[in-house]
């Protein structure tokens, strides 16, 4: 009998974010992994492993997933292919794995690469976690979409012209990946007469996290960060 | 002393799919308020209630807001008054009052209607859950968005032409709020050349769940149904 891989959510950050269920399969999973950056980023630290730490058993083998830390993690395949054998080799074995994953596993999350090298091969059960989308709407206080409206979520890396077209062409809109696009997402945001409409939110759920009109918003911002615009009315009431 | 509104969001419909956070503010909470149907539906019976029942104090006391039941719900502001109104009074005398969310408050929710009357009055604290869009995507084993793709999410009900329109523009795409519209939005999709790259799911994470490719889906659809399409590569893996 082979192992389950289990690809967990584990919200935004605030680790009571985590659901009654991953919190269940991570206190019981004899092997846990997670995707962690290099050693030139916050020392090697997992974001997903600091947020479950404490449901993670003391005697649980754990298979850090290194990605060279890049804006755009995702040509580290080389990683994923190291990290999928190692997992495999303990499902075979017939011990679960819960691969940690910050938010939602299928939400621009890098299980998918793990699932792909590993679905045919084993079970599967994925477990849906707190989106940083929905996470930053609580914080901000405010509608992330309502009614009729369609909601766009926008990667902020996209280039000028492309950000610009789908944000006229949106109605409720969630630029995220943030980070050194800023200022060109300001621009483009001041272009289409916006930055009024628009909250900006770090690091949503944690002690320290920063939440302010984007016309107040820090010079520099960390990847994790999140603009949310409403364009149909009231941005700061329903 | 007021009370603190908490507009807490329980999940999909799995009761594990709380967050910790959900579970220990209703099981504290000595007033819980919810939507309901009117009688002709269900029983009346509300399905954030049903979510949460479990973790309900035996003692709370509790606030059905009825919603006269039409697929388009928003204009019963009359409901939101009167539920708003009753809220306040607990609030007033110093009690918390947990309001339970299908999903995510904030995610097509009916709490902004709630939150627009008692906010600017009392304390409100808001707790984001998992929204349908992830749980639906968890059932059907496959990224909701990936890499530096955007995601649109479409409310069904919307005119056959913007429809049509929002899906050509778009890449990865959710449609909600199916119901009566399966029809229509078949046959866009049909039309568009994407019904092979399209997943249904009805009560995502509930015993009775359906997952099915779209040209698979039953005939009739629920308005608590959603289908996923991924268009720029194979839709059924990564």
């Amino acid at each position: 009998m082979s192992g389950t891989l289990y690809g967990v959510g584990v919200g935004p950050g605030d680790p009571e974010l985590m659901t009654l269920k991953a919190h269940r399969l991570i206190a019981s999973a004899p092997v846990v992994a997670y995707p962690a950056p290099d050693e030139s980023v916050a020392g090697g630290q997992s974001f997903a492993r600091a947020i479950a730490s404490e449901a993670i058993r003391a005697d649980a083998i754990e298979i850090p997933i290194v990605i060279p830390m890049r804006e755009d993690r995702y040509p580290a395949q080389g990683a994923y292919d190291r990290g999928a054998e190692q997992i495999a080799e303990h499902l075979g074995a017939g011990r679960d794995v819960a691969v940690l994953c910050e938010g939602d596993p299928l939400f621009y999350g890098s299980f998918m690469y793990l699932n792909a090298r590993l679905a045919g091969r084993f079970p599967v059960q994925i477990v849906p976690g707190v989106t940083s989308l929905t996470g930053c709407a609580a914080v901000l206080g405010r509608p992330l979409s309502a009614r009729n409206e369609t909601l766009t979520v926008i990667p902020g890396p996209l280039p000028e012209d492309e950000l610009k077209a789908r944000i006229e062409a949106a109605e409720s809109v969630a630029i995220m990946k943030i980070g050194r696009h800023l200022p060109k997402i300001v621009q483009v945001l001041d272009e289409l007469g916006l930055v009024e409409n628009a909250g900006y939110v770090e690091r949503a759920s944690l002690p320290n996290q920063i939440v302010k009109p984007l016309s107040e918003a820090p010079e520099k911002a960390p990847y994790f960060a999140m603009i949310l615009v409403l364009k149909g009315r009231d941005p700061w009431l329903t």
